[in-house]
């Protein structure tokens, strides 16, 4: 049993209350794993006296962070598209030449399994010292039954290793492959036919994703892809409206899918079908603001009633960053989300949709995944944003700081 | 002398020309404090075998970063503005019932000297963190010729323990106080008459800057303050056209400012005037973010031939970030300024709005301020961008990352 104390506030994200769930100096105990009691630590119960002490020494402490949408597993440099971007280079020009989702394939399926398993698991790394113990993890780089399989079998891989929990999904459906141009139907067949299945028998997959857009996959072949994913148990995502309103988000909802992710277009009908069938809504910041984008608008979804989460997208092109506190920070700023939605939509919410329950929760019976961090309170943290520190710093001629002896 | 090699990616930022200058696997040497040579490590030149070596580790080595304005020296705590601004609170509601700046400015004048010196210091030693080697620093939340003085003293006593360089400016001309609501003409005068000579005869500042937009100062007061801050030798910067088209660009570049700041409703004869004059423009995207603005239009000042600058504004109200980095980030992503210039701007721009030559560049004869950061490139640096790292994740119970065992 382990009693976490001198907490400076506790946000305990209750799944079914509103709010954060906020308590100033606050304590909380777990054992074998599980949250068994969180409030003020003046209350803290005598029974806990021998629990093993840890300090979050006056700290914010909250739900391990849940990132609900990445495409961990990729290999390839597109680092120069951002810089493109910029520079006002339109995407299909980029993808013309070369560039955009299909040059990560092209280099996904030249990798090695040790170099994507090597690449994942440092960019794991780096995650969680975000505080990110849950990620949510898309194939979608490989596109043929083995490579895609592969990427399946990475995620596992990585699950294994721990800490954090890995939610892997099969996003067979990002974009046509090269090789099926011409036969997009026999494509969808394949991913039907031999995808989805295998994922499911060797258990490799939780859900199926669907990229659903102009010049990706249509509603009709979402359709039938969602009703082979049914048919072997599993469940449904959707990148959704993020380029233009197809209906995506009414779609997601008829396939009853546990998320919609991207919506920027979302149109005020698509936000009522999200919330009366329970889809959440997945916002990612920071893929629309590198894309130059309008937000999600994030207040009109949570004011009809629909539970958004907040997700990094990391993926080498329009995410390339894995800061899940900075998609946090952009939903306040950019898509006026308080505090509370924010962490709420990268801890609860965010295991919502991803069907984790007891995950991104600190209320008694929830698992006891917890990031501290130092500040005295959610909204000073928010607010008081900082990047990742600077290895080293030289002022004339003398080093001044150095991480490495923090 | 020192030479630092293993450098992924140097980036010289050359006073005169435009581009980061970036050297691919470069070396770096300096002597007494003062670049002597940057290159290719390969053609280190043999006479520095001796110099004592430090290694960058492969990672991106900048010039030290420049943050030409900030409001480092305050007390109080406004953080749940940060909540009202979200929902939607109007500023005026929000000074009305006593927040905004005058709320600072009560906090301030109530701070004793050791306080506001010691929450200075830790915000300058968490920029240092960000590799931040120059700090600009206005007063402004004193308004009495004691509390302003008190504030460029603190800027002194900071600048003196170091490692940081501190550019001191008076910004008397923040708000008319309280007590000078129906005279705003005996305000200016005590401004004139008072704290600008008492600045300058102590050597307390090197600039002084005016608020110049509706509900604060006139461009008519300004240009007296301006003469003011000329007679006695000091330079001039501007908030300038923030919240409306004030022409306070045309005023900058007709008193011969150093920078005008903010600019973002800046006209295109406004664009014209800075560029003929020279003044660089500094563009605060943090805050421009916070207060839901259009940011500042960068890309059209930059093609007209102004110099833009990038900073934080760090303030407790509208930027109560003090990253440098996370400002570059969102002058790229959202103000089209491409790496190249949003590191310029952090760097050699901002040290030419504050008037420093030498700072900033890292070619030789420059002052050897560095910064080192732990990515392979520039670009692949401001692209994977991430938040400072939790203090503690804790998965299913058992601790998985602390960062003081880093
Ligand atoms: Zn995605
Ligand atoms: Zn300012």
């Amino acid at each position: 049993m382990t009693a976490l104390t001198d907490i400076g506030q506790l946000a305990t994200c209750p799944p079914d209350d509103p709010g954060a769930g906020l308590v100033d100096r606050a304590a909380l105990v777990w054992d074998e794993g599980v949250v068994v009691w969180a409030g003020p630590e003046a209350d803290l119960p005598a029974r806990f006296a021998d629990a093993e002490r840890l300090s979050a020494h006056g700290g914010l402490v909250v739900p391990g962070l849940v990132d609900c949408h990445t495409h961990l597993v990729h290999a390839g440099d597109r680092s120069g598209e951002f810089v493109e971007r910029i520079e006002g280079t339109p995407y299909l020009e980029i993808a013309g030449r070369g560039g955009g989702i299909l040059s990560t394939v092209r280099a996904t399926r030249a990798a090695s399994d040790a170099d994507l398993e090597a690449s994942g698991r440092e960019r794991l790394d780096a995650m969680l010292r975000q505080g990110v113990t849950t990620v949510e993890a898309k194939s979608g780089y490989g596109l043929t039954v083995a490579d895609e399989m592969r990427t399946l079998r990475v995620h596992r891989r990585l699950a294994d290793a721990g800490p954090q929990r890995i939610v892997s999904t099969l996003l067979a459906a990002h974009a046509v492959p090269p090789e099926y141009a011409d036969d997009r139907a026999g494509y969808v067949r394949l991913v039907v036919d031999e995808m989805i299945p295998k994922a499911a028998a060797d258990g490799l997959a939780a859900f199926v994703d669907v990229f659903v857009e102009q010049g990706a996959f249509t509603g009709s072949e979402a359709r039938t892809i969602f009703a082979a994913a049914a048919a072997h148990g599993l469940g449904a995502k959707l990148h959704a409206d993020q380029l233009s309103d197809t209906g995506g988000a009414a779609l997601s909802a008829s396939v009853g899918a546990a998320s919609a992710d991207h919506l920027e277009y979302v149109s005020d009908a698509g936000g009522a079908a999200l919330a009366a069938a329970g889809v959440v809504a997945v916002s990612l910041p920071i893929a629309t603001l590198v894309l130059g984008q309008e937000p999600l608008p994030a207040r009109r979804l949570l004011d009809a009633g629909v539970r958004v989460a907040v997700a990094t997208d990391f993926n080498p092109g329009s995410a390339p960053s894995a800061s899940l506190p900075l998609a946090m920070w952009l939903a306040c700023t950019r898509q006026r989300m308080t505090p509370a939605e924010a962490l709420r939509g990268a801890t609860v919410e965010a295991a919502r949709a991803l069907r984790l329950d007891g995950v991104g929760t600190l209320v008694p019976g929830g698992v006891a995944d917890v990031a501290v961090f130092e500040a005295p309170s959610l909204y000073a943290w928010l607010a008081g944003w900082r990047a990742e520190p600077a290895a080293r710093a030289v002022a004339a001629g003398e080093t001044v700081w150095m991480r490495d002896e923090g």
